[in-house]
């Protein structure tokens, strides 16, 4: 069993999962191409996984077995489990408990070598459906205050699997990154009025050298103080705290904003690794809910973090956002 | 001149530094062993480098001349650049400033070759030294908060030069990592009385599962949430927040037990990528200093950091600090 155990100085927590350290991996040490004959996220080796809590596929055909085009299945090597309750235990000036969540792996499509910049557009809505779903779904866990949908493209970005998915996991706690967003809009609204997002989008729009796409529904653009080279964010321009009241329209809009902007990056930067992030509103919030605007960070990975970083928080980026937003743009739809 | 931004949401600082980009790297695209033929850190080479703003030498020696034992340059290519006023601006919800600061290398031997594990415990004296008489100097520019220690360790730790070194930068604000750290020793001093680090090192003893040396006046021990692998802390045993007033003979035995655990590391871990992060009081502050208790965090770099972490600031680590600090001790003076 995984166990969270808190930082007594700056209260973060981490999650001690020493049977990840046995988990498999299909690269490096597997050849790229060979790794698909194995594959247990490819069709037909559908027993080889947990099984699936979500999927679609054409009706009347069963759980479990061929014919899906997204399906979802808990992460066999989780880094946090479903069973059993917090049990929180404190030892002097440490706290620690069980490590209770839920770990799911999303697979992106039936096809092996795909990933989400070559498949369609209704294929990416279908995995940001499936998102949605398990959210929903998820959030009747009382135990569970945020569900964390992130995706790690490459070795070099922390993917241990080819066959293209994304990942979520659901923590019992609000995640400090998430109380940081939270604080800062919270601050805003109070000094301010109004949402910080909503007030970018407002600024970026006046201004245009960060963007990088506009759509009816949604902004891609380079944020302004980007921790990373050409790191990408994609909001929705309407004002939304959480990702799972998207409608089906909403996603296919949020789809094909992705799959241009993964496309550009793809293009400029020769396929990179990348992780994404999907930032969305806590659930089971007991209260009124905080205000928040939900949004996806895409973060390239073409340099290492190194000691400054580590030591200090501050990130240092040698590719100014607003280069950034003109070679990416560059490659927009060739 | 570089310009560092504060993301409006979170108020994290980004060091927008193009120039960086364009530094160069002995390593990997120079093959090992090569690059000493044209180190620019290397003795007869001092004229490559800017300046030295410190070095230990025999007396009667020329400045930036041969003959030293450690050496100190400002960076080459600086994150941050040491001219000029911050000027800071304001647009809407960004703000930014000018990258005023300083970066520099602590050169820590005339050998090519070593490193700080390989080297005798007075010469890392030396270099704790150095880093103390950067502290103390650079502390009289009264534009700077904050200097943060810090060390790259191999290429997947983000060093770019292969002669062993170590750096430091000074920055203008007092960095968010140091921030929190210090909210903990303050919310930890009005609950309970008393420094957070001291009480650590109070149960840490008691339970001695997690330390790996105890000498007379430091601890070095695996963290109780240890964010990676094999992470490790060494701190003083007593109570001090500024490492700058450390004497020679604190920095001999903080030399010593950070060669010992260096070795452990190198011996157990086949010399891993790693960095560490020295975290002491902030400097020039206006009022009375707040509580703090220095100490250096070193950080293996055997895993990827992935998506969860980006987006939750929570760490997965598959290695309990107290099966950890079992496999270091093994390698103690080995």
């Amino acid at each position: 069993m995984p166990e969270l155990r808190r930082d007594p100085i700056v209260g973060r927590w981490v999650v001690l999962a020493p049977e990840r350290g046995e988990r498999p991996s299909d690269f490096p040490p597997v050849q790229v191409g060979t790794a698909r004959n194995t594959c247990p996220f490819c069709p037909g080796r559908e027993s080889m996984t947990p099984p699936e809590v979500y999927a679609e596929r054409p009706d009347g055909m069963r759980d479990d077995g061929e014919g899906w085009s997204v399906r979802v299945v808990s992460n066999k090597y989780p880094a946090l489990q479903i069973e059993g309750d917090l049990d929180p235990k404190s030892d002097g000036v440490y706290r620690s408990m069980r490590g209770v969540g839920a770990h799911e792996v999303i697979i992106e499509s039936p096809d092996h070598s795909a990933n989400l910049a070559s498949l369609p557009d209704d294929q990416i809505a279908a995995v940001a459906r499936a998102a949605r779903e398990r959210i929903l779904d998820l959030t009747g866990d009382r135990r569970f205050r945020y569900i964390q949908v992130f995706k790690n493209f490459g070795a070099e970005a922390g993917a241990t699997m080819e066959h293209g998915h994304t990942q979520l996991i659901a923590t019992p706690t609000v995640p400090r990154r998430l109380d940081e967003e939270l604080g800062g809009f919270a601050l805003h609204e109070r000094a301010n009025g109004g949402c910080i997002l909503c007030s970018m989008i407002e600024q970026e729009r006046a201004s245009q050298g960060r963007i990088l796409i506009e759509s009816d529904r949604f902004l891609a653009f380079e944020p302004f103080a980007p921790r990373f080279p050409y790191e990408t964010w994609i909001v929705p321009t309407y004002h939304e705290g959480a990702y799972e009241t998207s409608s089906d329209d909403d996603l296919l809009a949020f789809a094909q904003i992705l799959g241009r902007t993964l496309r550009a990056i793809h293009g400029a930067l020769d396929s990179p690794p990348y992780n994404f992030v999907l930032h969305t509103a806590p659930i089971n919030e007991p209260g009124r809910p905080p205000l928040f605007h939900w949004h996806l960070e895409i973060m390239p990975k073409l340099t290492k973090v190194a000691g400054f970083e580590w030591g200090t928080g501050f990130y240092i980026n040698s590719v100014p956002p607003e280069d950034a937003a003109g070679v990416l743009r560059s490659h927009l739809d060739i």
